[in-house]
């Protein structure tokens, strides 16, 4: 059975655990604290140099990181991959787009806001205003997309959704108000309707 | 003809040109200013709500964004995306890699030290440091994963090395020394000896 080396409040983890289980596949969860710095030691930097999780590791050796590549590769060949070729890049451009323009700014916000220690954000708190305008642009782009759109990428539920519902969902752990976003609440309606959803607390 | 929105010194969109270049894929390039805000604009916003290049636009008016989406759009069924599904992932991961541990602190620093005006840099001259401290770890990732392999993804050149190679090959202007990086700077070689290979500088 696959490990994924993971963290249980992260939604880059939450995202591999949500599609694996969607999808009917077994993992084995090893946690990773937030603060004890456990991913930037030796053994598990001979794993993934990068020092992050999720990793997922199987049992010949072999390990992935990168949440979106992991997604990618338990999802491609199953509902939740769209077969059509340009409907495929349009998962890509949701999963480039959250990572570059959406998560640095609302999941590193909820990060600091809810899970760092007082003394942490206090250092921080001169770059809320930036991370709150460049969080809201991007809700403000799903907004956008949504309005006449039920997912994401082509016609059904795909891995583009699991990817930008990570931390959409829980936002407001970042100081982001998704009152002003009611296509994007209703999108988040859809998403947690689907078979077999389950929500960031649960394990596997 | 599709239609490539983009900047000239840009080096995600470098990567599209490279790649379409290397395929034999003709694009018509529409060029935008690096400082006159025309990405941010109504008329480009209605192709790309997030306000980026590169966007590719398509005769019928389909457009697609980021850098990554285009490179697998243009690249999947090639020799530049492998067909094993491992190493499809493999060539995910260094992109997810690349847009988020590397390009926000090696590009971004070549911006603000060689392309922004120099009273812009100034404001974020406290930034500075960070970019290279994180620009550095991304290229000490490289380097240990190329000190046994000649490329970053499967046994044959890939668009993970054009990502890759992208804002790497021009690093320094963006204030890092690649000296300590000889693998990294071998396969900088290597990936310029590909057949078709063109400059930064080079239009289609």
């Amino acid at each position: 059975m696959p490990v994924l080396h993971q963290m249980q409040m992260s939604g880059n983890c939450y995202k591999v655990r949500l599609a694996a289980r969607q999808l009917g596949i077994a993992l084995a969860l090893k946690d990773y604290g937030l603060h004890d710095g456990a991913t930037r030691k030796p053994n598990f930097l001979a794993r993934n140099p990068n020092g992050r999780v999720p990793l997922l590791e199987f049992d010949d050796g072999r390990t992935l990181p990168e949440s979106g590549a992991i997604l990618w590769y338990l999802s491609e060949g199953t509902r939740l991959v769209p077969t059509d070729r340009w409907e495929r890049a349009q998962v890509l451009q949701w999963m480039f787009f959250e990572q570059y323009s959406h998560e640095p700014y609302i999941a590193v916000a909820r990060f600091w806001l809810s899970y760092a220690p007082k003394e942490e954000l206090e250092k921080r708190r001169a770059l809320v205003p930036e991370w709150h305008a460049r969080g809201n642009a991007a809700l403000g782009v799903m907004e956008t997309h949504l309005a006449h759109r039920q997912w994401f990428a082509g016609a059904r539920y795909s891995i583009a959704d699991i990817a930008l519902y990570g931390y959409t969902h829980c936002a407001a752990e970042g100081g982001f108000d998704l009152g002003a976003y009611p296509a994007v609440r209703a999108w988040l309606g859809r998403v947690a309707g689907e078979p077999g959803h389950v929500p960031l607390e649960a394990r596997w």
